[in-house]
Order: structure tokens, then C-alpha cells, then sequence
């Protein structure tokens, strides 16, 4: 293992990571994750260093750029949110798991207003990230769907990308959950597939 | 009636405006609205006079600013939105009535994407029209609402505003209409509320 494979970051999983150093990696996202939840993805990379516990001299190593943290912090959560949906699947019945997923796709969305805005910036850093979360939450809530439409509880014809577009799109502006109206209108989105069901 | 009164814009609607005048501010409305559609809201006065048959000079008396223009024109789309809720209750029955609208408004919103951007643009001028938006639609859609959940067709805990939001908010981004996803997911919605009338 050399000095270099070291400092590699998650954008090339490749390659081997000394553990120190992927403990550090993951601190330093976890970390990320706090600090941009709180102040936004401009935080300084001091805060969220000091928060990892970690040196800025590593956390530069590490992320010499800035969007190389966003990204890293998008993925996984976009990993932990698509792991979510065989874990609900395997505890609840095929409504209850899917209901159960929308719901903690609505939190992981509501957190996400300080990258949404990264995201969109046009940087061409993020330009893969899309179609990462497409490839990832797609064919999680596509599971879903199907085993719920197959028990009978929700209607068949809908694409799990145009829901997940849509509750994105619903989620989205500041004060929407806040307020409750993203879950009330969330809420009657799944009693739309639940009618069809029905009829 | 002085000249004066003949170079009001619809801003001060208190006033008296002489017919010829009125004519040519009804002109320049009407060809604001398809020149924004199809060029944005930035598009050259003179494309607008143009398009309504007068001149640079009278376009420019009547509406000086084009926050004014922007403004006129999304009141009367607003307006014309509003009045079509009674007309559709007169001619189709309540639950007919409320998709007919829906779909009418889903198209106000369509063509709205360039008036949108300046609605949002933060000027002072346009910081009055949510509140007309919300003052006009909503007891629009709340009249439909409270018919059809009276007639037994949807449930009757869905709050107009809500609804109006969250169907802007669906059909927002660009290209959510022509792929018709904003369509299929509205529909899910209005099948939403029919959801808990049939249980």
C-alpha cells in the first residue's frame, strides 16, 4: 500500500484505502453530512474537519475539492436510502414498507436543499449525480411498487420515477415540511395508488 | 376625460380610462401573453406592439415599465383561471367539474415557466401577486372542492391552497408537461382525494 493509494478518495473505489485513512474518509463525510444539514454545503471545511475530529491538512488530502465531499455525501445517502427499501420490505407487510419508504425518502429529500442547489449549479462535478440517484432509488422503489401492486394494495401503473420526481418536486421548497404540507400532499399521492387499487 | 386619465395602465383600475385607450391596453395585454409564451418575458416591447397593431410610442405610455406588462398579464390569466371555476360548475357535475379545472389550471401553470422566473426574480413590483394568486384561485378551488366532497365524490379534508401549490410545484420544471409526467402524477393526486371518499 502506497502513500498514494493513501489519499485516494471514494470517487475511485477501486483502488485499495489504507483503513486509518477510510476511517478518516468516513469521518470526514459523516461529518459532512452534520455540517452541511446545519450551515449549508458553503460551510467551511474548518467546521467540518473539527467535527470529524480530523486535521484540515487530512480533510484537504482527502477532499481537495470541495464538490468531491458533496458528492461523496449525495452517494451515500442515496446508498442509505436505497438499502432502506429491502430492510422495510423484510419487516412489514408490501403497503406498510412502501409507505414506510416514502416516508424516509420525504427526510432524506427535506435534508437535501443545500445540495439540491449544489446540484443544480451546473458544476460538472455533479453532473453524474442525477443518474446515480436515478439508478439507485428507481429500481428501490420499483421493488416496492411492484410487491405492493402484486399484494393488491396499490394500483400497477405507476413508474417509480415519476414518483420519485414528483414527491422530490413536492419536498423540495423551504417551509413545505415544516409545515406539514409536503406530507399532507405526499400523503394523497399514495391514496392516489391505494384507489385503483380499490375500483 | 383628460389625457391623463387615457395613459392609465391597469395598475390604477379605479380610473377612467377612455375606450380607445382601453382598446389598445387590451391589445397589448393579449400580445404580451403569446409573445411571453413563446419568447420569455424578456422579449423586445417593440415584438409586442407589433404583435397588438400599435405603436412602439403608445406601448411605451401605457406600460413604461414591463414589470407592468408582466404584471397585467398574469392578473388576467389569473382572473380568466378564477372565472372558469363557475363556469365549469354550471355545465358539469361537481367531480367533473373539479378535474376540468384542475386541468385548466395545470395549463396556466404550463405557460407560466418565463412569468414564474420573474415572479421569483425578487422585484418589489411583482412581491403582491402570490397574494392575488392565492386571493383569487383559492376560493375558486375551495368552491369546487366543497361541492364535490358534498356530492360524496372526493373526501372533504384537502385545503385548496395545498393543492393549488403542490399541482404548481408538479408541473414547474420544464419538460414535466410535453413528457406527460406532471399530467399522470396531478391525476394521481385528484385520485388521491377520491381515495378516501370511496372507504
Amino acid at each position: 500500500v502506497t502513500e498514494d493509494a493513501a489519499t485516494v478518495t471514494p470517487a475511485q473505489p477501486g483502488r485499495r484505502v489504507r483503513a486509518d485513512a477510510q476511517r478518516n474518509i468516513d469521518a470526514l463525510i459523516a461529518a459532512a453530512k452534520v455540517v452541511f444539514a446545519a450551515s449549508g454545503v458553503d460551510a467551511p471545511l474548518t467546521d467540518i474537519a473539527a467535527q470529524a475530529g480530523v486535521g484540515v491538512g487530512t480533510a484537504y488530502r482527502h477532499f481537495s475539492q470541495r464538490s468531491d465531499l458533496v458528492t461523496a455525501v449525495f452517494r451515500q445517502e442515496v446508498d442509505a436510502c436505497a438499502q432502506a427499501a429491502p430492510a422495510l420490505a423484510a419487516e412489514y407487510g408490501p403497503g406498510e414498507a412502501l409507505t414506510r419508504w416514502i416516508d424516509r425518502y420525504t427526510g432524506f429529500i427535506a435534508t437535501k436543499h443545500g445540495l439540491a442547489a449544489a446540484l443544480h449549479s451546473g458544476d460538472p462535478a455533479f453532473a453524474a449525480l442525477p443518474a446515480y440517484f436515478l439508478a439507485h432509488l428507481g429500481p428501490a422503489l420499483s421493488t416496492l411498487l411492484a410487491a405492493a401492486a402484486g399484494a393488491g394494495e396499490i394500483r400497477g401503473d405507476i413508474a417509480a420515477e415519476d414518483l420519485l420526481l414528483t414527491v422530490a418536486r413536492i419536498c423540495a421548497p423551504a417551509g413545505v415540511l415544516e409545515s406539514g404540507q409536503a406530507q399532507r400532499m405526499v400523503a394523497l399521492l399514495l391514496d392516489g395508488l391505494r384507489y385503483r387499487a380499490v375500483t
